[in-house]
């Protein structure tokens, strides 16, 4: 099954688990190793300009399905 | 009840109360730890930068739900 | 009055003003404390970068409530 | 006469000319003060980050009225 | 060929593959020399930071051609 | 003849390269001195995050001009 099957979703709260996942996965494709990635961990979720980013990340792929 | 019940809302007020609402709620997805979030509040609220872009974030997703 | 009554103006600079007071509007939701926000303020006028993201953040806004 | 009279121009080109005035006039609202506009110049022109973030605002301002 | 025949995709993943090769495609165009792109990759794909605005320019060229 | 006679393309290729072009004019616009810019040229080509925002202004402005 495709990790991407479809933009549309059912609810809103679909909608937004779906953004948070397109965000997630364009950082899995940049850095392929699981390892690195856990080593970014603490300065991802620790730092508040980051959490920022994030959400701004977030918001943005939102408007690609938000709309359910 | 779901956090996410619609994107629409019935005043402008309203649509940037939601946007508000998203904006932190990935915050809270991406750092589940409450004391975690709390250490990175004095940063996260006292810092000019941090704050513009908060208000970025705000912006983008007022796009997604401003339309009321 | 509601702060924000409408997002429609008479006019773009009507709009553009709407545009700033929605980028002010989130700073002080997020840091209600004024005197906090005034000591904020030396680094939110007169530092550059944070003056050109200020202008993003308005732009961004101006999406919301620019057509007028 | 207003300084923005309309979002409507008759070229792309003053469409882009509008989306850098749109740009530039938050920074004259947010820091009213010329001088303190001008020991800010140095760091506006010859910082490659900041210069980088300028054409973002404009790109997003383009949006707003690039439609011609 | 092209190397951007269309934005027009058969699925949704093909479409965030497509963001993913346009975000790249500029990063070539601006830095030609293939060692100094190697150069900076510990940074590009090690740095929280960066990886999080990747996520950002993604979701924007998603916008661009995510609708599929 | 002037630099931006139309945002319309014939192609998604001639698109983007008027995406990268309005993202540099910009630039040139906000800083006319060539050796200034010359100076800024390591900094803004050898930079992961510069490349990385340079990539989401292109992005942005292919929303403005990117549809052909």
């Amino acid at each position: 099954m495709p990790w991407l099957p479809s933009l549309k979703t059912e609810t809103p709260e679909e909608g937004y688990a779906l953004a948070i996942k397109l965000s997630r996965m364009v950082v899995k494709m940049t850095q392929p190793d699981e390892a690195a990635r856990e080593r970014m961990r603490p300065e991802y979720a620790n730092d508040a300009a980051n959490l920022t980013q994030v959400s701004l990340v977030v918001a943005t792929n939102f408007l690609d399905c938000g709309a359910g």
